[in-house]
């Protein structure tokens, strides 16, 4: 009983992978760099999306795909609101994105002249890390309200990202946040990772995060 | 396909409401109630429970069931701490707790004088909320800095809960947060529920969560 559930997990994931690996040759075939988002909810994924598309959209023609458990289109209408093309994502309760929703919202966008696809996957810092969107890289925004020890309660979402946000800086004063302990817990986790420390709501730290970003992708 | 599938998880979810009502009957059997608390990563659902450890303990026996996702002993450290039964269950990476997980739980206990238990459920506002534990009252714990739109983001866990709790008010100066907004979306999910604004830092607004919890205590 418990292995025919294993099983059935196993071969959910296998085929993910199998998706995903085919949305990652899409991408490089139309010269399409691909992010995948990952945070708690309430981290500041749409305000971070929002501010790097305000300081890279003069430069890279960017798209959104936004992942929502409900379909209410509070964070695609902001995107939409800044003249970026965004569709939204309904996982109809589920707690992550996976590779044949973005195969399937893939279809539904208009990619000519698209060098950068930014993903907002479900907030959650516990499903997402199991299924692989096909990006070329994958992001987590932590927030400094959400403490210091987050690493180590939540290591899964941690292990393979490619680089971490660290944003509502601005509310450092506020809060008891060690960060050198917060680092410890990530460095154990994915030894080297870059960690950008960043407000969306004042812009500090973003120039290290664009020039992190300009450098992947592809033009 | 698809079917097959879905008849797997309603299987699973009528033997988690079997061995809810399992949970509830012992529980009442031995004069405990007991309460649910659900929130994203990093809400302060710890810092709330150690507050409330701090203002009940003299006169309610308590004690805790700490979910956590990765096998790190830091809340329940914080629990021993303060004097107070506790037992971790790790969940394996699981995005929610289950009633078979704490059944399991509750044989490891030592149960003789205890009037509350408060079940601390893994960070997640989306997968804890289909599946019922068997506790007495289901509490969801809210927070300042994850924004005002999370009714509207993020339904379900709203829909059943008996009282919701508004942490990190002291952070009120520094953050864009609609009361009225977030307000008006719990209430289009669960007309009159309770809400309590509070401060786990600061102590402010416990007064009214503390009655509120005495009032559903079996003594």
């Amino acid at each position: 009983m418990v292995r025919e559930k294993v099983q059935i997990v196993e071969n959910i994931l296998n085929a993910n992978d199998q998706i995903a690996e085919e949305n990652r040759v899409f991408f490089d075939n139309h010269g399409i760099t691909a992010l995948n988002i990952m945070a708690s909810p309430g981290a500041g994924k749409t305000s971070v999306i929002l501010k790097t598309i305000e300081l890279l959209s003069h430069e890279i023609r960017m798209a959104v795909i936004e992942g929502d458990t409900a379909p209410v289109t509070i964070d695609a209408d902001k995107i939409s609101g800044v003249n970026t093309p965004v569709i939204q994502i309904n996982s109809s309760g589920n707690c992550h994105l996976d590779a044949l929703m973005i195969r399937n919202g893939l279809v539904q966008m208009y990619l000519q002249d698209i060098n950068l696809i930014i993903i907002e996957n479900i907030g959650n810092l516990i499903c997402p890390a199991a299924f692989d969107l096909g990006a070329h890289s994958n992001v987590v925004i932590a927030s400094l309200p959400e403490g210091d020890d987050k690493p180590y309660k939540y290591p899964n979402i941690y292990r393979g990202i490619d680089c971490l946000l660290l944003n509502k800086i601005d509310l450092e004063p506020y809060l008891d946040f060690d960060l050198a302990y917060f680092q410890k817990g990530i460095e154990a986790l994915n030894p080297g990772v870059k960690i950008f420390p960043v407000s969306a709501k004042t812009g500090e730290g973003f120039d290290s995060w664009i020039s992190w970003l300009q450098g992947r992708i592809k033009t």
